[in-house]
C-alpha cells in the first residue's frame, strides 16, 4: 500500500511517508517527538514509516513554506489562528497533499472553503485535534456514526470552564477565586476571555454540528454565553436540587432546523456529563437507533493533542482521499425547548409566590420544583420548571423583573434532563 | 474513490456496493433496513450506494453462500458462533471480499488465523460490533490511539452483569433476583451463563488485547471470573466505603509482560467506569501521553450492533485494503497488583483483629480502611487494603481461614483505584 501523494513525487524516498510542519510550539515539538518515538509501530501498521521532513517556523528564511510542501507528503498545520494558517492549509491542499490540522478558528470560521478545496483536490483534510485533543469525536461522527441518524449532540468541550465549575461546585468559592487557580496550575490562560466567555466552546460546536448533520454550520450561526455570571449561591442551589453545573454545548435537530448554542445548564445527575468533573472534556450523541454514547478525556493540552495530530497522519497513511461529504442546507432554529432554574430575591410577603407563580402558569410555564428561603424581610424563591420554549420562559422573566415584589433582576440557568 | 473489489468484477453495477448478508437474524434484519434506510447519505460520503445484494439464512438452498459470495464487494457476517461463520469469512477473504463481522467468539479464538488471511489477500476486516456495539473501542485503539502506548484498558463489556450488579446496588436484592428480572426484560438470555461467568467479556477482553497491544491474546490466555457469588451485603459495604461493584475487565502491560483478566471490582468513585449504570458498556483506555480517555454506550442489541456494522462497511467503502498491525509476541503476566475488599466472618472476642492484621503483615498486606460490625457472638470485620501482588494477598487469606476465630471462609473482591 502507499500513498498517491507519495507515488506521484519523484523525490520521495520509496516506503517513507514526509510530514511538514508548520509551527514549532508546544504541540509542534510534542508531535515531532511523537513521530519518532512510534515511527516503528506505524511502520507495522501503514507499511510506511513516518519522517518529518521539515519545520516551518516563524524564524524560518524566506520560501521555506515553498521548500517543506515540495518535499512532503502531507502537512501538520500546529500555527492555529486565521493568517498565515488559512493560506498554507489551501496552498498545500492545491498542492495535492493532504492536511491534518488542530486549528479550530480556521474549521469553525473557513470550512466551506476548507472542505470545498479538500474534494477539488482529492486530498484528505483531518482536524481531530481541533475538538476534543484525543477524544475521538471527529472520527466517531464522521466513521462509526455514518449509519445513524444523529439527533443530539451535548459536549463540554472546554476544559478551562468545566474545571472552573468543577472547583466552585467542590469548594464553594467564587468565579473569580476558581478562575485564578485554575490560571496558576496552567488550566486557564492570562487573558480567558475565549474561554470563559464561551467562544472556544462555540467554535468547536460548530465543527461537530457540520459533522453530526452534514450542514454548512459556522461560528457565527452559534450562540454561546461563558460562567462569568455563576455565583456560589448557584452551586448551593444546585448540591441542594441534586443537579450538576456545567458549560454545555448543543447541536441539535429542532423539526427540520438545527440549532447550535453554548451556555451553562444544570444536569440531572443520571446525565452522562454530570459526572465529568476537572479539566476534561466529553460528549454524548444521541441517536434514535442507538441511544446514546459519551466520550471522554483531557482536553486540548500540548501531549493529548500531539497524539490526536499523530492518530490522524496515522489514518491519512492509510486510506487515498476519501470526498469530503456533500452539505445538506438545514436552517436554524429561532427557539429551542428547555428547562430552566429561576432564582428570585423578592420581599418576604405573603402573596409573592402566587404572583410569580400566576405570571409563569399565564405563559404556560410548569414549575416542577421550589425552594424557598427566608432571609430577613427578604426571601430567595429558587425553582425548576418543566421543559418549556425558551421564548416562552423568557417572555415569563421579563414580566416577573416587573413585579414589585422583585429585590434584584430575576436569575436563570438552563437545566438538561435525561430523556432516555 | 472505488472499491478495487468492484473495479475487479465485471458483473458489478458502477457506483453500487454490493453486501452479501450472511444471517437473517435481529441483527441481520434491522442491519439490512439500515442499509436502506441511510443509502442516500452513504451515497454523499464514500460516492458509492451500499446494497445488500444477498442474505444467506438457515434456510437457503445449497450453493446459495457461493452465489452471494461471487456477487458482492463485501460479506457482513451476522452468523455468530464458530461454524458455519468460520468457513464462510476465510472463504469470503481468499476470494479478494471486505468482510465485517460481529462475532466475538471467532476474533477471540481464530483471530490469528483470521487477520492473517486478510493480510494475505488485502482485504479488510472490520468488527466494531464484535466488542462494545457501537462503542467505538475498535476503532480508537486502531487509528485514534495509533500515535499513543497504551498501558492499560479497563472494560465494562457486558451489558447484563452491569444490569444485574446496577439493580443489586439499586435494590439490596439478590444475585437471583436481578438475574430474573434482567432476563424479563430481555437484557439476559434464559441461559445467562457465558454473561454471568464472565466468558463473554473474557472474549470481548481478548480482542481488546489484542488491539491495544499488538499481541495475538487468545481467549484461552485470559483468566476470568463471574457475578454469581456478590451478596446484598457486599452492596451494602461498598456503599458505606463509598465503592462501586462493577465486572471489570482489564488489559495492561506488567513491566515487559501482559495481563488480561475479567472479575468483579470494587470501583472508588472517581473511577471513570464507577458511574456507568445499567445495561450500558464502557471502555476507558490509559497511556501516559494521553492520561485517560472513557468511551460508553449501549452494549450489543440488535439496533447498536447493527449500526456499528454499518459504520465498518462505510469505512470499508472508503480506503483500499489496510494490512493489518504485525503481531509482537507479549508473555503473559503470572501476577498483577491489586488492592482489595476483604470480608471476614469471625467470633467477637478480643484480639481477632489483632491476629487477622498479624497474618495480613506478614504477608506485607497493608489495610487502609476497617468497618467492624458486632451480630451477637460473631462479629463481621470488613477491611479494604492497598494495593498488593495477588499471590502476596491470596497467601496471606489462606493463612487467615485456617485461624480458629474464623467462622466462614474469607471473601475477597479486587479494589481497582484511580490513579490519575
Amino acid at each position: 500500500m502507499s500513498s498517491s501523494a507519495t507515488a506521484a513525487d519523484p523525490g520521495a524516498t520509496p516506503g517513507v511517508f514526509r510530514i511538514g510542519v508548520l509551527g514549532r510550539g508546544t504541540v509542534g515539538g510534542a508531535f515531532a517527538e511523537l513521530v519518532v518515538e512510534h515511527a516503528d509501530r506505524i511502520q507495522r501498521i501503514t507499511g510506511l514509516r513516518p519522517e518529518v521532513s521539515g519545520v516551518l517556523s516563524r524564524d524560518s528564511e524566506p520560501g521555506a513554506f515553498e521548500r517543506i510542501l515540495a518535499s512532503c507528503d502531507l502537512i501538520a498545520e500546529l500555527i492555529g489562528g486565521i493568517e498565515p494558517a488559512r493560506t498554507y492549509v489551501l496552498a498545500a491542499m492545491r498542492a495535492g497533499k493532504h492536511v491534518v490540522t488542530a486549528n479550530k478558528q480556521l474549521l469553525s470560521q473557513y470550512g466551506d472553503e476548507l472542505f470545498a478545496t479538500a474534494g477539488e483536490h482529492g486530498v484528505q483534510l483531518r482536524f481531530e485535534g481541533a475538538v476534543a485533543g484525543v477524544v475521538p469525536v471527529v472520527r466517531v461522527l464522521q466513521e462509526s456514526l455514518a449509519g445513524a441518524r444523529i439527533e443530539r449532540v451535548h459536549g463540554i468541550v472546554n476544559g478551562t470552564t468545566n474545571y472552573i465549575l468543577s472547583e466552585m461546585a467542590r469548594l464553594g468559592v467564587t468565579f473569580e477565586a476558581a478562575l485564578s487557580e485554575a490560571q496558576s496550575l496552567g488550566y486557564a490562560e492570562a487573558d480567558p476571555t475565549d474561554d470563559v466567555d464561551g467562544a472556544d466552546a462555540a467554535a468547536k460546536m460548530a465543527i461537530i454540528a457540520r459533522l453530526a448533520f452534514g450542514a454548512p454550520v459556522r461560528l457565527d450561526q452559534v450562540r454561546y454565553e461563558g460562567i462569568r455570571r455563576i455565583t456560589p449561591d448557584d452551586m448551593s442551589y444546585a448540591r441542594e436540587l441534586g443537579l450538576a453545573l456545567k458549560l454545555i454545548g448543543t447541536a441539535e435537530r429542532v423539526g427540520e432546523a438545527l440549532s447550535v448554542r453554548v451556555h451553562p445548564a444544570f444536569l440531572y445527575p443520571g446525565h452522562p456529563l454530570a459526572s465529568i468533573g476537572g479539566p476534561f472534556n466529553a460528549v454524548t450523541v444521541e441517536s434514535d437507533a442507538i441511544t446514546e454514547i459519551t466520550m471522554s478525556g483531557p482536553g486540548a493540552g500540548g501531549p493529548q493533542t500531539a497524539t490526536a495530530v499523530l492518530g490522524d497522519v496515522v489514518s491519512a497513511m492509510i486510506p487515498p482521499a476519501s470526498a469530503p461529504e456533500e452539505m445538506i442546507e438545514l436552517p436554524l432554529a429561532a427557539d429551542v425547548v428547555s428547562g430552566f432554574y429561576l432564582h428570585l430575591e423578592v420581599a418576604d410577603e405573603s402573596g409573592v409566590l402566587a404572583e410569580v407563580a400566576q405570571v409563569l402558569s399565564n405563559h404556560d410555564v410548569s414549575v416542577k420544583s421550589v425552594v424557598q428561603r427566608g432571609l430577613g424581610n427578604q426571601a430567595r424563591l429558587v425553582m425548576v420548571t418543566h421543559p418549556v420554549l425558551e421564548s416562552q420562559f423568557f417572555a415569563a422573566t421579563e414580566e416577573i423583573s416587573g413585579l414589585e415584589a422583585l429585590r434584584a433582576p430575576p436569575r436563570a440557568i438552563r437545566v438538561i434532563e435525561e430523556e432516555f
